[in-house]
């Protein structure tokens, strides 16, 4: 076919001049990383998969690298953003709902009482994230996220929640991208809600987004389309889920991927049955005074399966306390 | 963030050598097209949306393009090839079901039964896909469909089914991708099917690829975590179904789409509904001689109601006896 002909010839001629332009291979792509194990196994793969002479090559196309979002890219800590979120935005709402002044668990939240949201049961946040998440056109939802997300402020550290992405994480899925690799979001967070930010603070675009999925209507409204979520949940992309939604939408293993929590064994486990060199990590949460430090009895990011089997496999655990550098771009 | 800079730097740096590099401009990246209002159309919603300087210009992250598969990459008579597939692995999965012989719908295709072969209802269809299409792991499926397409022959052009692509939509393909878009298919086929040969036929790779999905389960089979084709559908990407999944996946409104039935209506409607310059094209079958010819009574492919909102609204409908110089490769 001609385009590809006109193309495979344009690349013989520009070669010499692409090579010149290459990153200077000297400057460190990962300031924030400490030297240790964590480093030098990221480094040590990317050159295992990147450079051609090697048995170990892996052709662009296939270096893709998936991403737990909660705990992982960003912190998750007092409670997941999102739930943040949409309590905020029962507050938003309540003006048009009186009857929560009096009806449980919306009393609760807008009378901040703090007993009884520590005692929400998981059916009371299904009722909370339903009541905030549906009934609106996605664009609709997805600009009451950009507009809480612009004013909304983190309990302990006083900074927009979008700060609180981890620096090494972002220098890592740069790093990835400069090599070749497609970086893919696999969250148990929304779809909608990521997409409001992944782009401006992972440099992730909505197609590499995988997250759970609320039900959809298509509907023409004034001779428009328009997309209504709806209540209900179509696809919970956590655990067991991860894997089916990496072979839905990515339909191809990945070759490298990170998580934090027993959420994300069944990821890393898929990800691991492949051949060739792989990458396997999990984020460590044992640093208190920088961030929080949590694993085998944590509600949120619960670690346990995952250290065990990481520690059994030989998969890599990146601490927090010691191999970064660095936890927030704040600091 | 360091090679951000790093990037930007070498952008600019390296500008000169690039631009020198750009594919050369007077080549026709559409020879299989005839002059006419479609391709006329074709090109200039090109220029409108890469020429920076017009108020059209649309940034390359947001060009998507969407495309259907049946019908308007490859064809679909005189059976879906997808059923072809189905049919054909009923004969071979035939011995370790000798109870098919005797029941229907199988021994009617087991007998080449053409009569009771025509009047298969719906269910039967249904009973057909679930036999071949579950019950074993997406990577055994997609090995079966790779055999299937390495030696079946379509009945009318003596070809592999792959060769029915059409040869203007695999240039318009390309030509959209060297000009920055991304192509998808949002079609009604089977995802897993797709996967098989869409990367090879059409240069698109399996992320780009929006399908009908079965339901998956992950199981953990002698240490070995594999994702086990299920009876039961969770998602049909047809209608409806078309912009709900370009949402889900994408999550972002194409400025490009093309369709050849009602059912990628729903797609047109969602694209046009969106701001700027837009590109909305309807594949016309109206060359029996080359293809078929069939439009607003066809079972396969009927396009209807989307002929009648192509003329309202001034949509491209593509006329394959008169636009397209060359309908396959291999004429």
């Amino acid at each position: 076919m001609f385009v590809r002909l006109t193309q495979q010839r344009l690349t013989t001629v520009c070669a010499l001049a692409l090579a010149a332009c290459a990153p200077a291979t000297e400057s460190d792509p990962l300031p924030s990383w400490n030297d240790g194990a964590a480093r030098t196994r990221i480094v040590e793969f990317v050159r295992q998969v990147t450079d051609s002479t090697l048995a170990t090559f892996v052709p662009a196309p296939e270096r893709i690298a998936v991403f737990d979002n909660d705990g992982t890219l960003w912190a998750e800590q007092p409670i997941y953003f999102q739930l943040a979120f949409a309590l905020d935005r029962v507050h938003t709402m309540a003006p048009e709902h009186p009857e929560w002044s009096t009806q449980m668990p919306f009393s609760a939240i807008l009378g901040d009482d703090r007993e009884a949201l520590a005692a929400l049961t998981e059916h009371d946040i299904v009722e909370i994230v339903t009541v905030t998440h549906s009934g609106m056109t996605v664009d609709e939802f997805q600009t009451a996220v950009a507009d809480w997300l612009a004013t909304a402020r983190h309990p302990r550290f006083d900074q927009p929640y979008t700060a609180l992405a981890y620096q090494p994480m972002l220098e890592l899925l740069d790093y990835l991208r400069a090599n070749g690799f497609k970086t893919f979001i696999v969250s148990g967070g929304g779809i909608d809600f990521m997409r409001v930010f992944a782009e401006d603070v992972y440099g992730i675009t909505s197609e590499q987004i995988i997250g759970s999925m609320g039900k959809l209507l298509f509907e023409i409204r004034d001779g428009e389309p328009v997309l209504v979520k709806q209540p209900g949940i179509d696809f919970i992309d956590d655990k067991e889920g991860k894997p089916i939604g990496i072979a839905r939408i990515i339909g191809r293993r990945p070759i490298a991927a990170f998580g934090n929590s027993d959420g994300d064994l069944a990821m890393l486990q898929y990800t691991a049955a492949g051949p060739g060199a792989q990458l396997l990590a999990y984020i460590h949460h044992d640093d208190a005074d920088r961030e929080w430090a949590y694993d085998r009895e944590s509600h949120i990011g619960r670690l346990d399966r995952g250290l065990d089997a990481a520690a059994e496999r030989g998969w890599t655990v990146v601490s927090m306390k010691s191999d970064w550098r660095r936890v927030f771009g704040f600091e």
